[in-house]
């Protein structure tokens, strides 16, 4: 198969997205970037509540990730993520948030103001960002000490332990997800927040079907730290075990990271992680804090695929 | 000098220069458009005025004029002239009014954005926005029933009469702005409202000096109505006699629209024009409503210069 462009779907949201595909744009691979589009309080949320339009953070992280190096792209890449002082009228808004609600509104669709993006931004040929879904849902977790929490930005500041997520009501796909993936040649979960990031887009309506019936190669990329209330104490294998009934399975391969950072390490349990059916891959693949580093994940990702 | 490229200086702003420079970007000529700074109310005064930066609304309006018709610059420059709903959070702000505010803020200097703003919107070589100043100033009018009012935006909705204008400090002009005006081929001052878009430029310590001493041609493109509490009643000459002392001295060449309106119709006075200095033009320029048709405009220019 040499010589044949692979096909890569990226499925998660926020900056594991957006590390992760400044690592693979430099490829010669397509990319379709599938992002979670059920932020509920960051700048993207807060204007899509106001302004009944998408919730655009995330797919916004994931189209200057994808920007072209050439300019005008590189320049508006690096000024729709400018974020606008929290104290003043506008807000904390992400000047790229503000962007794609304007072409939404102006439109009357979003579908428009992902073409646009594309345009503005330089993307090429066979690469795309794909809102997982277009219509509006609450995320809501049902936390193992009882009770549930709604909303992905109150989860993510919960003292509680989530137990596990569903979306209310049950949202349709953006129907070129569902197509991307079918055609696929591997499709990477992660990094991300498990349960806020990575998880509900495989709550979407045939998100998770489609990546069991398609021939893809999958591959999990867990995060480098655990997160409070998420994946707290998490070892390897409980990253796989947590994802598995949302994926209908386990991934291929799963990429952790094997150089302890300064905090909230995962330890990687590779005989429990192999135990459950994937493969795990230690690689030095740590950046700054408690991230990624975006060219040694992608290469990594890429030598997988 | 047939061969040689043209430099023209257009002096103005807002919607007036907006469409001066729709008509003349398609001919083979050097433009340098200098717009007024010292909006009060619009939605870039207003964000001058919160964040401490540059009121970019006309800057932004003569920019995406000069936008080049290949994308994603069309695209970009229709983008940046989209206006929030005046009832959201987003205060009925100018998409691109945003734009430039957040890389001044992120650059810390008004120039770097102007130069962003060129790459965005692909001008082209020899052409250039140039704000009339980076200083901040008010605006004062001083009425002919007496008192003073304070702002831009105050003196255009004012019900007296204007009878003459000052900026309070005086500012200093930004340098490319003499420059331009020393090597240009003609001077083009207006159309837009006489005392709150014009002459403010004037005002701006050393332009109208640079004018006199420059050896371009110089023309006044009158409005196609006149305007309550600025130019109310007002025949061709008298837009001239007004215009003359900030200017020290009269233009070469006064462009009148020839053709009757629905509203507001200049009487174009000619004897009387012409017995200031000035030689009057009458061609139909009208556009829609009360403005200019952008190419009827561009072409008689074209042709006086």
């Amino acid at each position: 198969m040499e010589g044949v462009k692979k096909r890569v779907v990226t499925i998660g949201g926020g900056h594991g997205s957006h590390t992760l595909l400044t690592g693979l744009k430099k490829y010669w691979i397509d990319i379709d970037a599938v992002v979670s589009t059920f932020d509920s309080g960051g700048s993207g949320g807060r204007l899509g509540q106001e302004l009944g339009t998408l919730p655009w953070g995330d797919v916004r992280l994931a189209f200057t990730a994808l920007a072209s190096d050439k300019e005008p792209h590189a320049k508006l890449a690096r000024a729709m993520n400018y974020r606008f002082n929290g104290g003043s009228s506008l807000d904390g808004h992400a000047m790229g948030n503000l962007m794609l609600n304007a072409i939404q509104l102006e439109k009357g669709n979003a579908q428009e103001a992902l073409q646009e993006a594309e345009a503005w931004l330089g993307l090429g040929e066979g690469r795309h960002v794909l809102p997982v879904s277009l219509e509006k849902a609450t995320l809501v977790a049902v936390m193992e000490e009882g009770g549930v929490i709604y909303g992905e930005k109150e989860i993510g500041a919960s003292d509680g332990s989530v137990g596990g997520v569903y979306l209310d009501p049950i949202p349709r796909p953006y129907a070129p997800v569902l197509e991307a993936i079918r055609k696929a040649d591997a499709v990477i979960l992660g990094p991300g927040d498990l349960y806020t990031s990575v998880i509900p887009n495989l709550l979407v309506g045939g998100v998770a079907k489609a990546i069991c019936d398609s021939n893809a190669k999958t591959v999990y990329v867990c995060n480098v730290a655990t997160k409070k209330s998420e994946t707290s104490g998490f070892k390897g294998s409980d990253f796989i075990a947590r994802l598995a009934p949302y994926m209908m399975g386990v991934p291929d391969y799963a990429i952790f990271n094997s150089r302890r950072g300064d905090n909230g390490h995962v330890d990687v349990d590779e005989a429990a992680v192999r135990a459950l059916g994937t493969e795990p891959v230690l690689a030095d693949v740590l950046g700054e804090g408690d991230r990624h580093h975006p060219h040694r994940l992608g290469q990594v990702v890429r030598v997988l695929i």
